[in-house]
Formats: C-alpha cells, structure tokens, sequence
C-alpha cells in the first residue's frame, strides 16, 4: 500500500488518577489465566507496586531495564510465564519506554512460536498476542502508541513492527511520571523532541504526521523552553507531546541522530533517549536550529550531556556501529533524501563517532 | 469511571488518493454477504461511484443526506439490506457528517434487535455491529472518530453512544473534499472551528482534549482565516483539523452553539453544520472573540448565513426547541458551570432562539 494504514491503540484513557481505573479496566478481559505486572525495577519497594489490583493468581514481574531490551530477554520471560501459568489473561507494562516494548514483545510471543528475534523486521508476527496495556511512567518515548518494540537481538537491533504490536489499552496518568528523575525525565523528553525535529525536516511527512509532529514540539518547548519550574502542568503536556510524536510517526521517519544513535546502543547498550541526546548535541551540520535550542535545554534545565563515549574504542567497534547505523536505511533517506549514500560516506560517518 | 475510556477507530490511513487503496483495505474482512457502500446522494452520477471497487454481490445504496439522519432511515435501510441479503460483510459509508453516522448506525442494528430508537442514549448497544469503514467527503464534522452517531428520533435528537459506535477503518483522502461546495464546505469547516471555542472555552477539559483542540483550531484558522484561497494544502489541514477536532471530544464538550442548534434541527431539520453556524453567529454574549472571528471568515470567505429562520413560529415550536435544548444538559454545563440553569432560563433560551 502507498500509504500505510496505522493500526491505533484499542482504548486511551487520559487523566491524572485514571491508573486508578486499571482494575475496573482489566476486569471484562481476565480469563483463564492471571494478569501479569510487568514493572520496571525503578519501582520495586516504591508505592506505586502497592497500588496494583492484584487478584487470584496476577503477579508483579520486575523488569531490569539498565540495558535496552534484548530479544534473550523476552524469551526467557515468555518461557517463565509458560512454565509457571500456561496461559496468562495479559500482560499490563508499567515503566518507561523499555518496559512497554518489552510488555508488548512477551504479549506477541506467548501465542507465537520460536524465539522473538525471528519476529525482527516487518510484518512477521502472524498470531494476536495476549491481551496487552501499557501505562507510562516516563514521557517522551512514543512506545505507548507505536506498532513497533524495539528490541536488541543476536544479529541487529530491530523492532517486532506488526499490526499485532500494539497495545490494546494505555492508560496516560501523568501523576505517574511526577517522581521521575530529572535527568532520565530531560532525555526522555528529549527522545520526542529529537525525533520531531527529525521527521519535520525529514523529506517523508505528510499532514497527518505534521500536525502530529508540530503540536508535540510546541508542547517540548512549552516544558523544556518556556517553563521555569516543574509542575503538574509539566507532566501533563509532557505526556502529551510524548503522544503526539509517537502517532507522527506514522507517516514520517526519523533521521540522522536515531541512525547514529541505534549503532551506539548496539555496542555500548547506551540507552535509546540519552544515546540521542549525545548525538544529536553534535549535529548542528543536519539540524542547525533544533541543535541551537537543543543546547540552550541542556543548559537551562542543568543537564550534562555525557561526552567522549566513544573514546579508545577499536577500529573493529567503529566499524560495527556504522555497519548498524548505515543498515537503517528509511531514516538516511528521510533525512538526507534519495542520494543519502553519497552524502554519509563511511568515513564521514566515523568521524562523527569520533566526536561523541 | 471518572476518566472516559476512550474507544478509538480502529485503522486510519491518511494520504492524497488513499481511497484507491480501499478494495485492498477492506478484502479481508470480506466474510459470507455482500460489502454495501453507502454513498451520499451528492455523488450519484459522479465520477467517484466509478472507483468504488464492486465485488460479487456488493452494492451501492444512495443515502438521501437532505436532512439530518433519523432513527426511522436507519431502520428501513437494515431491514432492506436484511430482506435483500440476510447477512453483510461490511458497510462502507461515503460521505458527509450524516452519511457516516448513518452508516455507523446501520452496521450497529445489523446485529441488534429492535429499532434504533431504543439505543438513542449511552451505552445501551450490547452487541458489536457489523464491520464499518468510515470515508469522509467533507471535513469537519468529526464524525469519522466519534463515539456516537447522531439520530433524530420520534422522541428525541440523541446519537447511539458506545464504544461499538467508531469504525474499525477510516480513510482520509483530503482528494475528496475537493469538489464540495463552498457553502457546505465552510458551514462543516466551521462544524469544527464552533466545537473548539465551545470546547476550549468550556469548564470540561483536560490536556487531552486540550492539545488536540488547539491544534484543531490553528489549522481551522490557517484554512480560514490566512490563506487566501482553497488549495490542495486547504483540503489537507481541514481533514485534520477535523480529525483532531473529533478527538478533542473524548475530554470535553461542546457548549451554547450545540445546545441551541440541537433545538433548531429537531424542529425544522436545519443541517448541523448550518444550524451552528445560524446559531453561533449571534452568541456574542457567550464567545466574544470566537464571534468576531467567524464574522471576520464569514466575511472573508464570501458567506451569506441565513437569517430569521424562526421568524413566524408558534410558542409551541419555540417550546419544542426550547425543550430540546435544555435537554442537552452536559453541554450547558460545560459552557456556563453547573449553575448554567440559573443563567440560561427559558425566557433567556426564548429571546435567543427569536433572535436566529
């Protein structure tokens, strides 16, 4: 199809409170057998794990999200899930962007066979998953309306892109990503940012994604730009720019720094929004006035952007970043259109690394 | 729940010439009966019927749009399409506001008992309908992801909430919206533009509701107010602005304009997007500045709104209309608070209603 047809979330529910609602929620969709909570570690012990409705057999399942998600890790939480319960009623993600593409990824391989690095690419996911939610403690990453869940296997970082990915319900409670800590909060809300910046000028986009794209950048600078304190108001537009930008992907790419960023977290296991954050602060070449006003967040809201990550790494690393990096090919094109190859040559691609 | 947990249409695909992607789109969820395309009267014998990709048994029916939707058209529809077939695949309605609740509607009854009059409130749908694709030929009624579909009963002018209410599929060809005409064109432009002054301006709303609403109204305003003239890019921000005018409604509502204009249509059937227009044109008092706008793209865009179409009415039918209206209580509350009965009495409502 020349256009894609996106494949929307079931059901959004947006309020301050509304995680309240997840019992009553959930309820119409238990069956056999129990809901699991797939929470990110960043909550164990926190008063949120005390807030979830567990009942009969449901349980809370910890998820350690210190890397990006692997497709070994997936796996061998399916295969938990299948020796302890059988079947499970669904599976309810809560955590940043991580936890959710690993909520969707375990909701796909319970009723799909193999391993969920077969399922790396587009389209290859032939079975419906177990029911799936998805609730966001962070802003910024998209993961709660994409039909993707990107995922680190043996052989390439890659998404299980289907029209079975994503959620059946999210549940947008921004009293949720209140506690967040300030800098996880900054690159992630700077993971939408970017990717806006990206698919804006990028040279695939369309109404649909623009308008999408806009109001997301408008509401990051609302918060990043405008604002000089943290407040409700914050976490509320911030969940929504998170929103936003994830749905404007749908017609739109992202570009230069998720290309180069993808290789980095490859081979170092730097996390997705901080490994844009140290990319695309040396962009100015690609994205001149998102870099500028990118700089001046960095500085009004006192973060340090991690620098020289790259340093004293071999030749053979460098070459297996750019490998990863120059394989996704959509967001070279998108960004530096048809002649992409031409521009971003190899070597002008390891003289970025070089820089970071 | 104290948060609506909104249902969301289920596939949107969104692009110029999109609607040549639809025998593709709706092939499987060809079942045993026939797909019915319900196509507004405005196109027959235009050129769009020809496109419309026919298979087997599949049939076009012209739904007469010249008044609004009633609960007795829904009903003699399904029963012909029941006598004639038994079982349908699917109902793919083409058109305005009207024709996609109608085909909204008629999906619905094809699998519940009864008339539908007896679902005219919320939530009282039990059984999903058949499958339904949505393909606006207008922009701006919102019609294409809303939760309901509004009827004019024997008793009362009130849609069939539930969540079995949105399509499964929307296709949104800005293309065709090319051709409508002016007139119809700017009163269901200003459909949209009237529900996001009501809606922002209104005491139900959250940043849900808010950034979609926003977004709405700009591009309502680079539509109508600063370009000057109707172009592909017109066609394209209005079939989003109506989208995420649509939207906007899961966390508000609409307000005076609305409240009156339910009255107007239940009485002499005036089209929504007209009666709103007739009705917001003299709601100074209540939106002062969204007034001065519209006038100023009334002006603009060479407009003439039909004045006294009360002139000569009966205190009956102004009881009627009055009745109606002040049964549209969430919307009077969300204009005026919850006191909105101690404003708007019904010699106030009377003195407004004289006024149109």
């Amino acid at each position: 199809m020349k256009f894609r047809n996106f494949k929307m979330v079931g059901y959004v529910v947006y309020g301050r409170g509304s995680f309240n609602q997840l019992d009553e929620i959930i309820e119409p969709e238990r069956k056999e057998g129990p809901m699991i909570f797939l929470v990110d570690h960043f909550f164990e012990k926190k008063p949120l794990v005390t807030r979830i409705p567990l009942r009969g057999a449901d349980k809370i399942v910890f998820a350690d999200v210190t890397h990006e998600p692997k497709t070994s890790q997936v796996d061998k939480l399916v295969q938990q899930l299948k020796n302890e319960f059988g079947d499970i009623s669904g599976i309810i993600g809560i955590g940043g962007g991580s936890t959710l593409d690993l909520a969707k990824a375990v909701s796909l391989m319970m009723n799909n066979p193999g391993s969920s690095a077969d399922y790396q690419g587009w389209d290859l996911v032939k079975s419906p998953g177990v029911y799936k939610a998805g609730i966001p403690t962070l802003s910024g990453t998209g993961a709660e309306v994409s039909r993707t869940t990107v995922l680190t296997g043996p052989a390439k970082k890659l998404g299980m892109n289907s029209d079975f990915t994503p959620f059946d319900q999210i549940i947008l409670d921004p009293e949720l990503t209140s506690n967040a800590p300030v800098n996880q909060r900054f690159y992630t809300g700077m993971d939408c940012y970017i990717h806006c910046i990206e698919s804006l000028q990028g040279t695939y986009l369309n109404e649909f994604s623009k308008s999408y794209g806009e109001k997301a950048l408008e509401l990051c600078r609302k918060v990043f730009v405008e604002k000089n304190n943290w407040d409700d108001e914050s976490d509320d537009k911030l969940m929504m720019a998170s929103y936003a930008g994830g749905m404007s992907i749908a017609y739109s790419q992202v570009g230069v720094a998720h290309a180069v960023s993808y290789g980095l977290s490859y081979l170092l296991g730097t996390k997705h929004g901080i490994g844009n954050c140290i990319v695309f602060d040396k962009l100015e070449e690609y994205y001149p006035e998102g870099v500028r006003e990118f700089k001046y967040m960095v500085e009004k809201n006192k973060i340090e952007i991690p620098q020289q990550v790259t340093k004293g790494l071999s030749d053979e690393q460098f070459d297996a970043m750019i490998n990863v990096s120059l394989g996704m090919k959509p967001l070279w094109e998108n960004a530096l259109g048809k002649d992409w190859e031409k521009i971003m040559t190899r070597k002008k691609l390891r003289d970025l690394y070089e820089k970071l």
